[in-house]
């Protein structure tokens, strides 16, 4: 199995172990004359507390050859795939979904503060080898 | 003389062929560890219109494998370097430099429609060929 492959599949069972229903795999965007894929489309159905709440998932693995140029691609996704939902599908939120030590390395590092505080994304980590969501931000 | 390095010095000329002195080749933004660039710095010293009016132009060719690719790769620096430059030097206005066809192909069609539609950029489009500025966005 790839590695792409291999996180597709880990973070797809980590939002079922977190009470999400995979309605997408992949969400097809298209746009003009493109078509574009998030990689997972999910709802949560029954939680009270999200009942409803619909999401799409760009799942990141960061394993380029730097990350910063890693960083760059995926908000350079959350930018382009967020505007297209926002248009299309403005209800559902799109995170980007990285391993739970690119949470630590990135995003609670200073590149990664200046970003939130300047941009408004949405971050899930996940533990590649638990296979479970270890933080939503926000 | 690298693709990267032509398209580098035909900006840099015409922007200079515009009216800006370039202060900054390259742009140097410190972030935590990490040392970042951006491939110019320029002002307007004397043009009444524009003086005193500071910009960086992060210059990208789209000569990747696909244009979303370049597209996604190019947003993700506008909004990296531009959350860094609000930080450290808000009244710096940051634009993303791509060739005119590039401008053409990809932000006067709907996927770069919906992308300004939601995301606030900024984009100067150049000819490579008569070293020239061709567009302002806005």
């Amino acid at each position: 199995m790839s590695a792409r492959d291999r996180y597709h599949k880990c973070v797809r069972n980590a939002l079922i172990k977190d009470g999400w229903v995979i309605t997408h795999d992949p969400l097809r965007l298209p746009v003009g004359k493109k078509d574009l894929y998030v990689d997972l489309g999910a709802e949560r159905l029954l939680a009270a507390e999200k009942a409803g709440h619909r999401i799409a998932v760009k799942i990141k693995s960061f394993v380029g050859q730097s990350e910063v140029d890693d960083l760059e691609k995926a908000l350079g996704q959350f930018v382009l795939y967020g505007a297209i939902l926002a248009e299309r599908e403005p209800d559902r939120t799109l995170f980007l979904a990285v391993p739970h030590q690119v949470l630590v390395d990135i995003f609670d590092e200073p590149i990664g503060q200046i970003v939130m505080k300047h941009q408004a994304i949405h971050v899930l980590g996940y533990d590649p080898q638990a296979g479970e969501i270890t933080r939503w931000i926000p």
